[in-house]
């Protein structure tokens, strides 16, 4: 499925104009005044910005309501009444994981992602009926965008039994990712909950990609038990503890953990938050932490917010940490592009000649302006071939 | 400059569907099946949404970049860094207040504002030309929408000696509503400061918006001050405290002062800010405190995000509040309509019969879905008359 190209007049990350030659769905050569090769077609830059593909490091394509009536959401407060209200009523809403999977990977796709990383549902009440969804959104679009599957525990592993052997199966069927949630909060039994998904890792040979939401000092000590056990069993760079809340806390609380946190390459998903305490974007990234981040749900029974456009989520970051300068909002943009494609392990990421021909071309004089902009005219590179022109994509969704 | 007009199949605030006709710039009948009387042009609704005009109750028109080269923000962290930086660079950067308020404004007016209340630099270094540029755009540009003027003393007022002078000049002048900031952090005098801006009050029998950047227990302090002033000068529902941060911080604190807002009528603005502590909406609005909203500097040299929508903000609102359920999210867009025209003191606004026909047409389902789509496809009507229309104004920028 890999295409040849040529990008002409694009500025690299707002750089100076240059011409890109893709041959196979690969970057051979960044330079000015490149001839096409015989056959290969053309693409007018028009002096815009071109960046790699946005990564979507963090989001639940089996549960948006995409395309479905409004869901008037009358939800109570807590996460257990979320997570309880959703497990109940996604039959009676219609929400088939395939049918919504493939709904937001077009949009992702059409706002300029490339690769997504997807926590999928796995409960004892709709066992595998997800991740057989978002496998086959992720091979039937895998033209247009890389999918990659988290098998979640969303109801609780523990306090729900079945669902770790669901779990198994999940993995034995071809899920990426191990997920975790909340140890105290959730299952309220931190020790049985780690050992189980870092066994599952271990069993597997995968990473572990963990919710957690636990606030202040009791997140805090769940973090230490994953770093724990990180290190006990040689997981280093292979651990991504999302949202993370209780990194926002004390810094004298949360340094040493930081510390940490390098040391063991554990990274971290911020999805920059508004209305909750969150990781410290900058701080970490120069601890040499990888910092990721992800537009969570889109429009679904948590909550109507969301449109799958990762160059918003990184005005977001920007937002979230009081990031101004231009230098700062190019750090945003990495936390959605490279340090994405480091979290997921991306090989040949990037705008170099050798890297993967995963870009968008886009507006704007500076990455500053693109990102406060936000303009929907985006033309989205994928393995080569432009997926998606101005809002419409190649593919359409059932 | 008042006008007639049918509107044919709306839905006032996402219900049922309805015509509304507009007679000299009034809303005089609500009902279905309205025959146009002659003369009248007819606007299809196609059953979308209408609401009362968007409030921009907080922002900066005299400052705005929009339309200018990018700028390169490389300016250091403190208040005072962007203060001296922007006093000291507005000639350089060409930031003429009478042409970036008309472009703000024009932009506003496509957003669907219908009412701004704008804060204008008042300063030793540039004296009334803030003032005067705005004041000329309100003039010239009154058809699209009504713009009142905070004189605002930006780089302090007691600190830079001949600032008050210009204040006064500026009252004298017209501006409507007197402004203030930061008395202790900014003017490091809180009882000089508030004693002159209150005594510039009294003299011209006008309101006072202070900006209160001051974090904890220093603005809970200036906070205090400006209660008992408001008091003593018998001037219930005539002040409002823009930012207000320190309303962010721990209710035990801050309870006590929100039954004082209540009583004395002091309204609150926040721009709901992701970054900062920030004034909890719900709980305000629910102990009766007016709570309205501003997208404050729009592109400038503070910060580069913005782009004048009053129903982004409204999801800004949403999100760090915390806002997901539907009734939440109408709450959201109050404050940036009905709450906001409170605060402002517009007579006649809403959609009711005997209103001014200040509205706005827009796409959605739902209320909710409205505000989450954001979508640039909205007609604006003021005075009666269709003054913008899927992003295009009657009116073009200087």
């Amino acid at each position: 499925m890999t295409a040849s190209l040529l990008l002409r007049n694009v500025r690299p990350y707002a750089g100076a104009t240059t011409d890109i030659l893709i041959e196979n769905g690969r970057i051979t050569r960044v330079a000015q005044g490149i001839e096409a090769p015989a056959g290969v077609p053309v693409e007018d830059g028009r002096s815009e910005i071109v960046i790699p593909g946005l990564i979507e490091a963090h989001t639940h394509l089996d549960k948006s309501l995409w395309g479905l009536p409004w869901y008037k959401n009358e939800v109570g407060p807590r996460l257990l009444d979320k997570i309880d209200n959703e497990r109940e009523n996604k039959k009676r809403l219609n929400i088939d994981p395939y049918r919504q999977s493939a709904r937001q990977s077009i949009q992702s796709s059409l706002m300029g992602s490339t690769h997504i990383r997807s926590h999928v549902d796995v409960d004892t009440e709709h066992g595998m009926w997800g991740v057989e969804g978002v496998m086959r959104t992720r091979d039937e679009y895998r033209d247009i965008v890389d999918i990659e599957l988290v098998a979640f525990p969303q109801s609780g592993l523990l306090r729900r039994p079945g669902t770790l052997e669901l779990m198994d199966q999940a993995m034995k069927a071809g899920c990426e990712i191990v997920g975790g949630l909340d140890p105290c909060a959730i299952d309220r039994d931190p020790k049985g909950h780690l050992d189980a998904v870092f066994a599952l890792c271990q069993k597997y040979g995968r990473p572990l990609d963990i919710h957690l939401h636990e606030p202040g000092e009791m997140g805090l000590f769940s973090f230490d038990l994953i770093v724990e056990r990180t290190r006990a069993l040689g997981m280093k760079g292979k651990v991504t503890v999302s949202h993370a809340f209780c990194l926002g806390v004390d810094a004298a609380l949360v340094d040493p953990l930081t510390a940490e946190l390098a040391e063991l390459d554990i990274a971290i998903m911020t999805t920059a938050p508004a209305s909750r305490p969150a990781p410290p974007v900058r701080k970490l990234i120069e601890a040499g932490v990888r910092v990721c981040s992800g537009n969570d749900g889109i429009r679904d029974t948590w909550g109507p917010y969301g449109n799958a456009d990762m160059l918003e989520r990184a005005m977001f970051v920007g937002l979230r940490n009081n990031f101004r300068r231009d230098d700062e909002l190019r750090m945003a943009l990495d936390v959605c592009t490279s340090e994405g494609a480091k979290v997921m392990e991306i090989e040949g990421y990037g705008l170099t000649e050798g890297s993967n021909a995963d870009v968008v071309i886009l507006p704007g004089e500076t990455v500053a302006e693109a990102i406060v902009t936000r303009s929907p005219r985006r033309r989205v590179v994928k393995c080569g071939k432009v997926v998606a022109r101005d809002g419409v994509s190649i593919r359409t969704a059932p």
